[in-house]
Order: structure tokens, then C-alpha cells, then sequence
């Protein structure tokens, strides 16, 4: 039973996307309405399907060009398998996959939602959220299979399937990260560019349609109204979608990678019921488990009072959302006494070995779960409605726009300082569990919802297309009504998934970063060297480059989008009396070309800074040790303030959205109700406008950014942790030690066990250096030259003789 | 000669301090205009004394309770001696007469600059500048005096005035401290309470004055309008002065106690003709000589065309500053020839004793020079009138003040990118030319040039108030003319004045930064630890945190303003037809009490942060190692997150307050030329709104942030140094060594020498162990138990165990 565990996940996986499949045929069987709502739905549809369509044309082109890189390394770097290109390709593909599910879910769900809502909400709510469903369960069921079935491959491939030593393990980790890779890739391309097309989709269908020709949101008229129904989509569902089948991916690889180093520092081997691995497969088990809890959630997710309200319909969520995290507290508690050596020493930095009973890596993971949880709330105090920071950005609409901006841009800072104390406190208190091993599993088991966040995120945006239907097929109010409820209760949602989605992405660059640091092999970043230091202000300034380039690229895809609607309206006649056809397959092409093309910048920052930190003082001749250092560096200045500028952009943009949406319902400004059409409403409509691009496009761009460069990294380790360029000495740390033995001045003898890289394979061997101590010691000098020379890097060899006097 | 170096910065200083009051007693003969200029000018000068007077009550109580709390550790700490009190109390005292030399100049020069403008324009800038000249002189004067001769003071009470050791200078060094702490602690005063102040008074008179009662700007029926004008010397003469008599002290200072470090490296003593102390004296008399070129350099500045424009003026300037430059290159490789041992060895981080010649160390200062130079270019480029990012602003502003502010945000950010390189791409070469003593010396160089970009400086604001007297005294339009091309000049300076004020600080973190790691005796400061990581988080939040707070400070402060205005004008009979007059002194007061009100947040912060962080973890018996580098995470945090976030709100401050202005000449905009009044320009309005606090009150509040930051973790470093809370073992990494000796398997011998605290002095000691090497390594491990036990960290200890066989 325990030896077939590594199976386990695969199997729940499995069970996770074949319930994906019934669910997602019952949505298919539903009433998909009548002819006008078919044919706006099938527009969104078409629409989503260009987007996919030609972003996967870029993502061909893209993963091609990254494949033949990774080949080329394969060859070039001994110690990276050609295998980790295959891993890279089907990183990519699951996740465009997934993301496919997604798309294609909810654009046929919205339809239906709107449907249902002609006689019932509860029935609405049904719909919408099994759709979300559907995506969450395609996300994570992907995410887990692909996953373990390359890890038992590759694990197959190197090891035979059974253990033998963690640096072989270390080889199969670095091949998995390919898989990682490939899937951060996809999220970048699906977050960037899907956060560029949404709002330059939504800003031009304004722009031109209510500003300039009065008409209303979603009206049919407006040719870039599908454009917008697609962005909505496009961004919110298949962009977050990618971003946490990355994050999910990561968290599991890096908890895994320290998994590994746990056994090492147990002496290199241990004895458990799985096949000595248990560690490492214990991030897989609590995937696994996550997404059979995250059905059972979803399940929960229910309301039968056809007159419900938000309150009822955000308690559903809840029920589901909250019962899913008791579960995975419950399946960790199991898993980690079950799968775990009840005692464990791990390696604290500066610290030495240390005594870790398996219940203090539960508690580890129980901060990764509470993580989870108060985010939200506090994402949700800053940016939701009736809340404090809302009525005063409120208040401060009344003297201008220039105040209400002052507010917003406030409000988002000072959110920084409950989410990064509650980020540290959970760094420093799940390592101080179990150390870094502590804090990959935290993350892991924040990331073992991700199916149920993911559905209660998708049921969003889902909801707020079936309202667009609703208006642009004319309905009964009462359709727009049901609608809207299930709409608003998105809006919050939509907030809070931010703050999980920037919550798994934070911790999971650190485990990421963790990962690196043992992959590379060095003895940790020293910010006190002058290039670590530059590195880490250089890092701390990319988020902060990335965000205008985001931010610069909305605002002119947005003109395109802005030329073309006026000229439509110019062109076709009889278009704003609603006798002509607006061209709605013209504005999707704009906002898809233009959201991808203005995606090259930000991604070539991105991808590309890490690889010149890397490889340029290569050339110059650095040692590789310090640019492993320096790079460390340039991540943790990326993390650092990638996190800082994702939370701030986040609730600054969600706060001036929820400001403006304020004035709806009607607020009270010095006494006196004030309404939409007010001075003030129209100064917080000025606030959501700079808004929008925070938290849409360039806030979540963020978690891409800081993964993606943690992964790269984690890449490139092996290539920076003391490997030969060709065959010869490989200096690993724990892989050279020199053992000197002194019988008397005449007598003494040294033993080095080292490996080396033959055939592309590691060779463990022995030297044995005798005669007098002067002689043993020069000859030491010699091979320690030797190595020197081959490595580049004499310190890790030296700092491993050992002199034993007899 | 050569022995009396270490007066030479004093002699320089009193020269400079002479040709201050020389030029101050010539500016104040000049005629001061007649009744109604004079009037005003008065009012501005009460209403600035009324501030400092406020300030200084407020500051004198701060000063007491930190002397306080100072003198309480030094009772505590045996390493810290009570004379680091004095230090403390004449730094604060310096800094605050050095501020009210400036802001009395300033108020005085104003009305002069206005009289003279009335008859010819070289005149008006003489007397302007002249002002400058006195605030810059009084500023570096007073700075170089005080730390020249409080050094010389601690180096006899200390030292006798001999070179003895290392340890003994390091204690001359840490007392020095306490001189930049009281220096800084009024720069957090001036310049934070100064940009609140600034902001609220002329958002307060803007917004009643010109919004609601619609006179013009400086109209003397605005009782806001006297407060405005003091608000412009509050803040950009006296926060500024402030700002940089910090950073000049602060990074002599720290270049001073890694030149001390260079002694130690080479060996714990040198032999040249200064006392053995080149190192250290050389950031001194650099500091010295750039008095004296200063004063030169300020003598350059002259135009002689009456009909002379913006362009002739500022390349008056600009002959002055490149002169200053040029000739403090000069003189720094005259002083380090001179001053420097011809090589030197310094130790590299991870690289062991490099061989440093001093032509070396002057490569790096001129790495400071040049980011000096440079950083002024580049935030000119982003700022400055008719430039790129500022004509794309003008631009965004047809299509509303969102696209404005988005467009402003995007620049600042983008602003980011060369600022960021140029420090990284400084700290690389700095290092790599001289370790952290060149990073230290490249500030010091940069830093040379105080007095002559301090004159500059304040020229803008004198000129400003000159123009505003002008328009209250209802001169004729040549003379507000004339003063407008002095201030158009000045708004370019201000802009540059920034980023010199940037670099100065960033440079200054870094070398504080360097002297916190070299006093604790750490061994860097390593990331891969997490709480270290968690610590980084925390430092990375705060400066952002602090901003926020700032900028509500401002809203609050400017409400409580507005209220005012509102009273007077509805209680005050005839204030509008201008025969009833305003009580100006209300409103002074208003915003000297909000300023001072709002600014205690956030000093709180910047100065509760590190002291929780040091102190808490004491509490819970954490080790005095691990907390040092929690704290110097925490400082890289603030220094990295800090300086992007200054540079990020001065630029876009900046370039939204230059792309208002650009419509008062009329912008093109497609096509159509468009002036203020326009929509376009409304909007540009609302985005400068957003850019006051950004650019006056939070932007460069963040220079002080780091920079005290930093102090305060230099201050504690002793504490953290490993030093016992009483008498008993002293574990500093360099006076502990042990050596052990096995001259056979029976015959060992184990010398310890270390130093001891007694009657809160320091002793060395020896320890000699013999016997077996079993015995003799057990007696080892008692003694290091007992270390441990004292000083409650071993590893130090350990560390050092030298085994020799013979």
C-alpha cells in the first residue's frame, strides 16, 4: 500500500478531472437560451477562441525557440538531461490546456447563467458556479497529473525507480523544473497579455462608447462590446487560471527539491515504508488530496431561496470555501504523521542539524493555510464596500479627482503593512517549524485549494458576462437583477482571489528561492558583497520598470481599440440605430494583436534580465559561485518589491473601483447623499480609470514576474552550481570531502572523495595521497589547483579538508 | 606639516564659515525695498521664525528624551560611552542652527532679490544666489567643523590623541556616531515636518483662494498666502539644508570608520606621516577642501547681460557646479596620493586581502563625482520642460486626468530604470575599485560639493518668494519678469537638487550600511536565512508605509488650513475688498501645529522599526549575531525599497508639476495648440495635485528615512557587536583568537588570546592551555563554554580555533 503512494496523486488527479467531465457535460446539457443570447454568446465564444487561437500561434513560436535554448544547454551543461526539454514542452502545453478548459467553460456557462436566471437564482448560481468549477478542477487536475507522471518518469529514468542518492534525486528535480518552467511561461503570456487585452478592451469600449456616443455599457451597438465580454474572460478566467497552475506547479516542485535536502540531511538515505522518499512525495499526497477536498467543497456551494441577496450567496461560497481548508488541515495532519520519520534532522542555516518531529511540519503547513485565509480578509478590508479605506476615498472624492487619487494611491500603500507583517510572520514561522522544507509546505497546502479558489474566482466574471448577455439580449430586469447579485458577490471574490493569487505566488518564489539556493549549492546570499547588493537594487527595480511598461501597453492598445470603434461608427451606416452590424470580430483582433505585441517588453524584462545577471560576467570570467550569489540577489530584490508593488497596485485599484461603485447605491458626503452623476462620482470615475490598469493588468503581472524569475533561476542553477562546462570535477558541496589523517610527522595520509562528470554521468571516486605530511600536503595543493582550475572555484574544496590526528 | 592634517578640515571649515558671514553681512546691507515689499517680507520672516520656533520647542523635547534613553545605554553597555550624549546633542544643536542660518538668509534675501530685480536682472541673481551661497557655506561649514572637532575631541579622550588599535578607534568611531544621529534626527524634523508643512499650506491657500474666492496666486487678501511663502523656505530651504548637512555628515563618517577597517586590514596599523590615521583623516580633508572649492565655485556664478534669459542664467550655474566638480576630482587625487599609503590591502568579501593602490581609491571617488553629475541629467531628462516624457504627459492630458496620472505614475516608475542602474552600476565599480571604503569615498566625493549645490538649491525658492513679494507688492511687470526667470531656473534646479539628494542618501545608506556590518563584526548578512529574509520584507514595506502617511499627513494638515481660510474670509469684514486684513499668523500657526502634529506617525515608524527589531529579540534571548542580521535585512530593505520609492515620486512629481506648467506657454496637442483653462490643462492641474505631496513631502522624506535608518542600526551595532551587558568576555571576531599548537600526540599547547571588559575598559588577556591534545581540548571547550555562556554566542569563538602542528 505505502510503496503504490507515489500513485496516489495521479489517481485523485484522475478522479478530479473525470468529476471535471461530468460536471462539465451537465453544464453543457443546459437550456442555452434563445436565438439572441445564442448568438451574443457565440460572439464572446468566437471571440475568446481568436485570443486563444493567436496567442497559441505566439506561445508555438515561443516554446519552440525556448526548446532549442534548453536543447542547446542540455548538450553543453553535463549535468542538464535533454529530458527537461520534453518536461518544458508539457509544462506549456498542460497549462495552455488548462487555460483552453477554462476559456471554453465560460464562455459556454455564461449563457446558461443567464438562462437559469430567467426563473431562478439559486439555479444561476448552479450554473455559474459549476462552470467555475469546471476550470478550477481543469486547473488542478492538470497541474497535479502532469506533475507526478513526469516526475515518476523521470524518477524511473534516473534512479530505476528506487533511491539512491540526492544528487541523483537532485538531477530528477532539476528535469521536473522544466515542467514548472513551461507553465510559468503560458501564465505570463496569459496574465501580461490577458491583462493588456482586457483593459484595453474595456477602457475602448468606454472611451468611445459611453464618453462619446452616450450609448450604455454592453450595449450591442458599441462594436467593442464583445471585446470586453472576451477581456473579462480572457483576463480574469484564463489568465488567473494560468497564474496559479503555475503557482500550484512550482509550490509542489520546490517543496519537493527541499523534500530532497531533508533526506540529505538525514544522512542521505531513510527508511520509510515509500521507498525512502516519503519527504519528497509528501507535497504530491497533499496536491493530490487537495483537489477531492476542493470537489467536495465545491458541492457545498449551494443556496435554495430564490429571493437570496449577496449575503447568502457569499455564505454558499464560504461554506465550500471554508470546509475546503478545514479538510486540508485535516488531510496535512494525516499525511505528514503518515508519510513523514517522526523525527527528522534538517540543516538550519548557521544553526547546524536539528531535531524536527513530522507534527512540527504540520504546524508548518497550518501557517500556509492561515495565510491563505486572513489575505483575503485583509484584501478584502481595503478594498470592499462600506469598509473604512472605501468611505474615505469616498469623502475625498468630494474636493476633485486629484484627492480621491491621493486616497486610492494611499490605501494601497498602507495595505502593504498588515499583508508583508502577515508575509514575514509566516516566513519566519514556518521556517522556524521546519525550516525551509517548512515553508515549501505551507505554501503547498495554501496551494491545495486552488481548484475551490479557483472556482469561487471563476464563477466571477462568468456572472458578470451572463449580466452582459442579460442587457444586450434585452431580458426582463429581474434576469439583470439575479445577475447582478451573483455579479457583486464576484466583484469581492474577484478582490480576494487577488490576494491568494499574490499570497501562493509570494511564498511560492520563496520556496522557489529556497530551492535555488540549494540547487546552486552556495552557502547562502550575502547582501554584504557589493554585486549582491547592486543585484538586489536592480531587482527591487524591474517590478517597478514592469509595471509602467504594463501599464504604458494598455494605454496604447487602448488607442487602437479607440481609432477602430470611431471608425466604425463613422463607416457603417445605420450602426447607432442599431440597423447595421457593428464589425465585433475587428475589435477582438485589434485587442488580441495589440495585447500581444505590447506583452514582448514587460516579457523580455522579465525573462531576460536573470539570463544576462547569469551569463554576461560568465564571459567575463566570474566564478560561478558569485554570480550564483548575485543572481540570488537580483531574485529576492524581484521578490521583495514584486510582492510590495503587486499588493499595492492590487487594493489601490481595488479600492477607486469599489470608491466609484459606492456611489451606485448612493454615499453620504458632509451631510448631504450623493449619487452617480455628482462631481464627486465623477472624480472617483477618474480614480477607477487609473485604477483599472493596477489592478487588472500590471498588480497581477507582478505574481507572473517574481515566479517566472525564480524559476528561471532555479534553471539555471545547475548550470551556476560549480558544474564543468565539460567533463571533469564536479565541486558540489556535499560532494567533495577531503579526509587528512596525521599519524606522526612521517606518516600521514589523505583521502578525497570526489565526483566527477564522465560521460555526462556522475562518477563518484577516490584519491589517497600518503607519504609525509609536507608531501601529502603538497600534493593536496596540487589537486586542489587542479580543481581550481577546472571549477573555477577552489573555496568549496579547501573549506572541506578534514584533518583527523590519530 | 603632515601631522597637523587633521586640523586642516577645521581651518577649511572656519574659512568657509568666515567668507559665510562675510557674504551674509553684504547681502543684508543690500536695500530691502520700501514700506509695502518690506511689510510682507517680514511676515514671511516672522512667519518662518514662528515655524522654527515650533520646531525647536517640539525638537528640544525629542533631543532630551533621546539624550535620555542614550545616556541610560551607555550606563548599561560597557562599549558605549556617555560622551556619545554630547555628540548626539551638538549634532542636533549644529544641524538646527546650520537650518536657521539658511531659513533667516532666505527670508532676508527674498525681499532684496525683488528690490534689485527692479533695476536690473544680473543684480537680482547676484543677491539670490548670494542668499544660496550663505545657507550652502553655513550648512557644509557647520558640518565639517563639528565632526572635525568632535573627532579630534574623542581621539584624545579615547586614544590620546595616538594611534593605539583598531578596537579603540572603532570606540572613537561608534561616540562620533551619536554626532550624525542628533544631525539626522533634526533632518526627519525639518524635512518631513518641513514637507508637510509646505504642501499644506499651499494646497490650503490654493483651494480656498484660488477655487473657491478665485483671486490669483500670492494675492495678499489669501490669508493662506503668507504661510504658502514661508512653506516654500520651510521646505525646500530648511528641509533640504537639513537633508543634505545629514548626508554630508553621515558619509564622512561611515568613510571614516571603514578607513579604520582598511588600518585593520593592513594589519592594525600603518606608518605614515599622519599619525598613522590617512585613512581615516582623508574623507575629512576631502570634505574640507570641497568648503573651499564650494566658495570658489559659488564665485563663478555671474551674469552680465540685463536682458539675459533662463538659459544664460542656468549656464551661469552650470559654469559654477562643473567648476566644483572638476576642481574636487583635482583635489582628490592630490589628497589621496598624498594622504594614502601607496597601496594598501583590503579585505574582499569572500575574496581574502587584495592589494589596493591609492590611485584606486581615487578611481572611485570619481565614480562619485560621476553619479553626482549624472543623476542630475537623468532626472532633468524625466522632468524637464519640453522633454519626451513630459510632452507624452502634455499629450495624455486631451484625453483626461486619469490618462494624466497614469502617464505621470508610468514616468516616474520608468525613471526607475537608469537611476536604479547608474547606484547598482556605482556600487559595483566603487567596490571593485576599493572595496567599501571606495564606496564610501565615492559618496564623500560626491558629497564635496554640498555647499555649492545647496546654493544652488536655495537659490529657487529665494527667487520664488522674491517673484511672490513682487506680486503682493504689486511691483511693475518687468520685476516679476525678471524674478520669473530666476524662478523658472530654480524649478529646474529644484528637480536636479533631488536627485543629488537621492544619490547623496543612497550613497550614504550604503556606506552606513558597510560601517553597521563592520561594527557588529558579522559576517554579512545572508538572506537565505529567513528571518534575515522575513526582516528584508519588513524593510521593504516600510518606506512605502511611510509615504502613505505622509501624504494623508498632507490632506489633513491642508483641511484643517482650508477651515481656516473659510472662517477668515466669512468672519473678517472687508478682507475680500482688501481694506479688512487677514490674520496671516492664524494660518502660519495652523500649519506649523498640523506639520509637527502629522509627522510624529511616521517618525515613529522610521525610528520604532529598528529599535523593535533589535530589542524584541533580545527579549526572547535570541543571539546578539542573529539580530544583527535581522537588522541589517531589515536596513537593506528600507535602503532598496527606499530609494526606488524616491526616485519613483520626486520624477513623477516632477514631471506632472513640469507638464502643468508646459501649458502656460501653450502645448501642441494633436495638432491644435491648447492653453491653460483647456480641459487638457484641468487635467494636468489634477495631476500636479497628485504630484505635490509626491514631490515635496513623501519623495524626499524617503532620503531621510534610509539614511536614519541606517544610523540608528550603526548606533545599536554595538550592542549587537557581541559585547556583553557586564563585565566579562568581549567575543569581537578579531580579538578572540585562538591558537592551538600539537607538538605531539602528548604534548599540546592551546594559546587564547581575547579581551576582556573590566571596569568598563578593555583588556587583552592571554590564556594558555597545555597537557595532552585530549586535555587540552577539553579545557578548550570549558572556555569556550564560558564564552558562550557570557556573551551568548559560541560560533564566534569557534571560529577562530587555529590548529598548528609542528
Amino acid at each position: 500500500m505505502e510503496s503504490m503512494m507515489i500513485y496516489m496523486p495521479i489517481a485523485l488527479a484522475a478522479l478530479g478531472l473525470i468529476y471535471m467531465l461530468v460536471k462539465k457535460s451537465w453544464v453543457m446539457k443546459q437550456d442555452a437560451g434563445d436565438g439572441k443570447m445564442k448568438e451574443i454568446s457565440d460572439h464572446i465564444y468566437e471571440g475568446a477562441l481568436a485570443f486563444l487561437n493567436a496567442e497559441y500561434r505566439l506561445l508555438a513560436i515561443f516554446v519552440v525557440i525556448v526548446a532549442v535554448a534548453l536543447t542547446a544547454v542540455s548538450f553543453i551543461v553535463p549535468t542538464t538531461h535533454w529530458l527537461i526539454v520534453i518536461a518544458f514542452v508539457f509544462g506549456a502545453v498542460f497549462s495552455a490546456f488548462a487555460g483552453n478548459i477554462g476559456m471554453k467553460i465560460a464562455t459556454k456557462t455564461n449563457v446558461r447563467t443567464t438562462q437559469a436566471a430567467r426563473t431562478s437564482l439559486p439555479n444561476a448560481l448552479k450554473i455559474s458556479f459549476g462552470g467555475g468549477t469546471v476550470m478550477g478542477l481543469g486547473v488542478a487536475g492538470l497541474a497535479v497529473l502532469g506533475l507526478t507522471v513526469f516526475f515518476i518518469i523521470f524518477f524511473h529514468v534516473f534512479m530505476d525507480g528506487v533511491w539512491t542518492t540526492t544528487m541523483d534525486m537532485t538531477i530528477v528535480l532539476e528535469t521536473l523544473a522544466g515542467f514548472s518552467l513551461g507553465a510559468e511561461s503560458i501564465a505570463l503570456f496569459a496574465r501580461v497579455g490577458g491583462g493588456i487585452y482586457t483593459k484595453a478592451a474595456d477602457v475602448g469600449a468606454d472611451l468611445v462608447g459611453k464618453v462619446e456616443a452616450g450609448i450604455p455599457e454592453d450595449d450591442p451597438r458599441n462594436p467593442a462590446t464583445i471585446a470586453d465580454n472576451v477581456g473579462d474572460n480572457v483576463g480574469d478566467v484564463a489568465g488567473m487560471g494560468a497564474d496559479l497552475f503555475g503557482s500550484y506547479v512550482a509550490t509542489v516542485l520546490a517543496a519537493m527539491v527541499l523534500g530532497n535536502y531533508v533526506i540529505k540531511d538525514m544522512g542521505g538515505a531513510i527508511s520509510d515504508g515509500f521507498g525512502g522518499i516519503g519527504p519528497i512525495l509528501l507535497p504530491m499526497a497533499i496536491a493530490g488530496a487537495g483537489i477531492i477536498i476542493s470537489v467536495i467543497g465545491t458541492m457545498l456551494v449551494k443556496i435554495k431561496n430564490n429571493d437570496a441577496k449577496e449575503a447568502q450567496v457569499m455564505g454558499a461560497l464560504n461554506v465550500g470555501n471554508w470546509t475546503s481548508i478545514a479538510l486540508v488541515a485535516l488531510s496535512c495532519f494525516g499525511l505528514c504523521i503518515y508519510m513523514l520519520p517522526e523525527t527528522m534532522q534538517m540543516n538550519f542555516f548557521g544553526e547546524g542539524l536539528q531535531e524536527i518531529s513530522s507534527m512540527r511540519v504540520f504546524y508548518a503547513t497550518l501557517v500556509g493555510l492561515f495565510v491563505g485565509a486572513v489575505i483575503s480578509s485583509v484584501t478584502e478590508y481595503y478594498t470592499g464596500l462600506g469598509k473604512k479605506p472605501i468611505l474615505n476615498i469616498v469623502q475625498q472624492s468630494s474636493t476633485g479627482a486629484g484627492t480621491n487619487i491621493i486616497a486610492g494611491l494611499a490605501t494601497g500603500m498602507i495595505s502593504t503593512f498588515p499583508s508583508v507583517l502577515l508575509f514575514a510572520g509566516a516566513i519566519w514561522a514556518s521556517y522556524a517549524f521546519a525550516g525551509f522544507y517548512g515553508v515549501a509546505l505551507a505554501a503547498s497546502a495554501m496551494m491545495a485549494t486552488t481548484a475551490m479558489q479557483l472556482a469561487i474566482d471563476a464563477f466571477g466574471p462568468i456572472s458578470d458576462n451572463a449580466g452582459g448577455i442579460a442587457e444586450m439580449s434585452e431580458q426582463e430586469p429581474i434576469v439583470r437583477e439575479r445577475t447582478d447579485i451573483l455579479d457583486s458577490v464576484g466583484n469581492t471574490t474577484a478582490a480576494t482571489g487577488k490576494g491568494f493569487a499574490i499570497a501562493s505566488a509570494a511564498l511560492t518564489s520563496l520556496a522557489l528561492f529556497a530551492a535555488y539556493v540549494t540547487f546552486t549549492g552556495i552557502d547562502g546570499i550575502n547582501i554584504f558583497k557589493a554585486p549582491v547588493l547592486a543585484m538586489l537594487f536592480v531587482g527591487g527595480m524591474v517590478p517597478v520598470v514592469f509595471s509602467a511598461l504594463a501599464m504604458n501597453a494598455v494605454g496604447k492598445a487602448a488607442m487602437e481599440m479607440v481609432e477602430e470603434v470611431r471608425r466604425q461608427f463613422r463607416d457603417i451606416p445605420g450602426i447607432m440605430e442599431g440597423t447595421g452590424k457593428p464589425e465585433y470580430d475587428k475589435c477582438v483582433a485589434i485587442s488580441t494583436q495589440a495585447s500581444l505585441k505590447e506583452m514582448m517588453l514587460p516579457g523580455l524584462l522579465t525573462i531576460g534580465f536573470p539570463l544576462v545577471i547569469a551569463f554576461v560576467p560568465m564571459l567575463f570570467g566570474m566564478s560561478h559561485v558569485a554570480i550564483a550569489e548575485m543572481l540570488g540577489g537580483y531574485m529576492a530584490g524581484v521578490t521583495v518589491s514584486g510582492v510590495l508593488w503587486a499588493i499595492f497596485q492590487n487594493n489601490a485599484g481595488g479600492a477607486w473601483d469599489n470608491a466609484k461603485k459606492s456611489f451606485e447605491a448612493g454615499v453620504e458626503i458632509n451631510g448631504e447623499m450623493t449619487y452617480k452623476g455628482s462631481d464627486a462620482h465623477k472624480a472617483a470615475v477618474t480614480g477607477d480609470t487609473v485604477g483599472d490598469p493596477f489592478k487588472d493588468t500590471s498588480g497581477p503581472s507582478m505574481n507572473i514576474l517574481i515566479k517566472l524569475t525564480c524559476l528561471i533561476g532555479l534553471v539555471i542553477a545547475p548550470i551556476l552550481g560549480g558544474h564543468t562546462s565539460d567533463e571533469g570535477l564536479a565541486n558540489i558541496d556535499d560532494e567533495v570531502s577531503i579526509e587528512m589523517t596525521v599519524k606522526s610527522k612521517d606518516m600521514a595520509k589523505a583521502t578525497v572523495n570526489y565526483t566527477s562528470i564522465k560521460d555526462g554521468k556522475k562518477v563518484s571516486e577516490v584519491v589517497v595521497f600518503e607519504g609525509t605530511e609536507t608531501e601529502v600536503k603538497e600534493e593536496l595543493e596540487a589537486f586542489e589547483s587542479t580543481v581550481k582550475n577546472e571549477t573555477g572555484d577552489i573555496e568549496k574544496v579547501i573549506k572541506n579538508v578534514d584533518i583527523t590526528k590519530e
